[in-house]
């Protein structure tokens, strides 16, 4: 059952699905970013000697994983297990994902000569993501899958940088040098990322989110004359279910990232949320509890979690989320109890439940 | 000449001590985070097989080093040659600066034993800074000179964390869990920071920059309730020079950033420099060109540096400056260059010069 667009009066279903469409919910939808991950014991006793990029393209996998943190916490949301070089590789890149560094990409993009090394995605070289997910909506139920795929600036990168940077500053010397490389390059990463949501879509995730983890690195200017344009073709090719736009450290772009093309904007945690709320044009948010508040004691952390819930209620619906994804080194216990928590809680102008 | 605090009618001396001071210079001063770095050729000879720390407590080194970019770049101000660990490892703390890596800490602070590691600072075991800021302040003549320290919660992360962080979630669960703990060690670390400055300033500093550098990691409720406190006795312990409080990632604790005792508030490059002269209740800002932007094109950059400086209107005065320290791979022509465009430009309604 698909919820979205709305179609006549019939409401969409769940809270998750009524929050992305902008309707309140009685109780506050909550998932985690990296909820299917090295926090849960299940999910580290199913990848023991197995490759990242090895244990996503395995459907059974991808299904297993993905359910687990729903199985564990009753989530509202289940996000697919995967990683955003995951259509990179499927297009042909050489790269790894190596542990405790991230992706690895064997050859460097620098010059318009390496294009030719980024070609088209396939959508049959990702038929493995479609056959999870259409296991996935048959074990979920009426629990919506989010899909999900990288934007062109956080995958251009890791392409550019050859692995994880902390300064982009050859992405940017990039960007700033070669212009029409640069505009080259984010159109088939954009294409790319476009082609494998929508796979995912026509496969039936109910929504999706797209992942600008690194956008934060740049200046308002900057971003919007070298990476929203791609990023908002992404969105609009997949307007046909909710999108979530999120990236880490973009309190000054809120808007523009909310501008190009978001139903959805995610929110770190630096930002408080009422004053993000602020930003996004009456967007629904998602958000934002610091994921090291999950390493605190329970009452700071219960403390914590309220004090989201209530800014929350500045934007017309919120989706509980942390400000980025969960920390290996988290205590599941604590994830449940802030489901918990979030669950519980009811906006104080309700008298639908306990305060 | 001390111009600091202002005396009867005298002006600062120079633009750099008259930004500091809220009067708009005509020509607007510049300096570099890390002008005294890799980015020189003539450093890098210098430092040739010596490790970090030994450079640091070598007065005839620190006086040279520090002399290099403003003999070199025509800068408007010198800033001391040092590290923010140098005077915990001046007060006994086990360390290393590994060249690639960072800060090492041999044991990290973890309970309430491990306190007893972090003795006051003897204003004796720094005694090599003072004799380098004498040689300095006599070399350098009218050419104003910015000592600086770490602010605690910066130098807290690399104690707890046994080095640099990405997530600084050891540093946060300690914060979050024993707070105590937590408050005793940042007013430790407060003490040696004002330690060091008091050295500093007493052997003839003009000014004084507290680098909290990773403090953006903190959402603004932590910041205020676990770090502002701490900073703010730092910075009240030098009132009687200029005080600059900067660090990366900051654009929601700017206010409190100024609020915790600064003169001037630098800005990184995430937040258009006019959007923070808003949060910094009057204050001179400093800031904020994207150290990336020195990696673009002469005509990229002269468009940027000029952005910079005409957003840094918006504020009464403005110190011109990257958004963090010079990038190790920065040609020092491009330094070179934003030292002319930032002397040659003038403010639109001024006739002193060209446009």
């Amino acid at each position: 059952m698909r919820a979205w667009p709305l179609v006549g009066s019939l409401p969409p279903a769940g809270p998750f699905l009524s929050a992305c469409a902008g309707t309140r919910p009685t109780v506050t939808p909550v998932w985690f970013m990296r909820q299917a991950g090295r926090a849960l014991p299940e999910y580290r006793r199913l990848r023991e000697g197995m490759g990242m990029l090895d244990a996503c393209r395995r459907p059974d996998l991808v299904t297993e994983i993905t359910l687990q943190p729903v199985r564990r916490l009753g989530t509202d949301a289940a996000i697919l297990f995967s990683d955003i070089v995951v259509p990179l590789a499927a297009a042909g890149v050489d790269l790894d994902i190596v542990a405790g560094t991230g992706p690895v990409i064997a050859e460097p993009i620098t010059s318009p000569a390496d294009l030719v090394r980024l070609p088209a995605l396939d959508p049959g070289a990702v038929a493995f993501i479609a056959e999870a997910i259409r296991m996935l909506v048959t074990e979920l139920g009426p629990v919506p899958l989010i899909g999900f795929a990288g934007a062109p600036f956080t995958l251009a990168s890791y392409l550019v940088e050859g692995g994880p940077s902390r300064t982009h500053a050859r992405t940017k010397a990039l960007m700033y040098s070669q212009p029409a490389l640069w505009h080259d390059l984010l159109d088939r990463l954009a294409g790319i990322a476009l082609t494998y949501l929508r796979v995912q879509v026509e496969a039936g995730v109910a929504a999706v989110q797209l992942f600008d983890s690194w956008a934060g690195a740049l200046c308002p200017d900057d971003y919007r004359a070298f990476v929203a344009p791609h990023s908002a073709r992404v969105l609009a090719g997949v307007s046909e279910v909710p999108r979530v736009h999120f990236g880490v450290g973009t309190g000054e772009l809120l808007a523009d990232m909310a501008g190009a093309g978001a139903d959805v904007v995610g929110v770190d945690w630096r930002v408080p949320l009422d004053a993000a709320a602020g930003r996004v044009g009456g967007r629904t948010v998602q958000g934002n509890l610091d994921p090291t508040a999950l390493l605190a004691p329970p009452d700071v952390l219960a403390r914590k979690v309220r004090d989201v819930l209530r800014r929350g209620l500045a934007a017309p619906a919120h989706v509980f989320n942390l400000g980025h994804g969960v920390l290996p080194e988290t205590d599941p216990g604590a994830l449940a109890r802030v489901v918990e928590i979030v669950h519980e809680w009811r906006a104080p102008d309700s008298d639908a439940g306990p305060p």
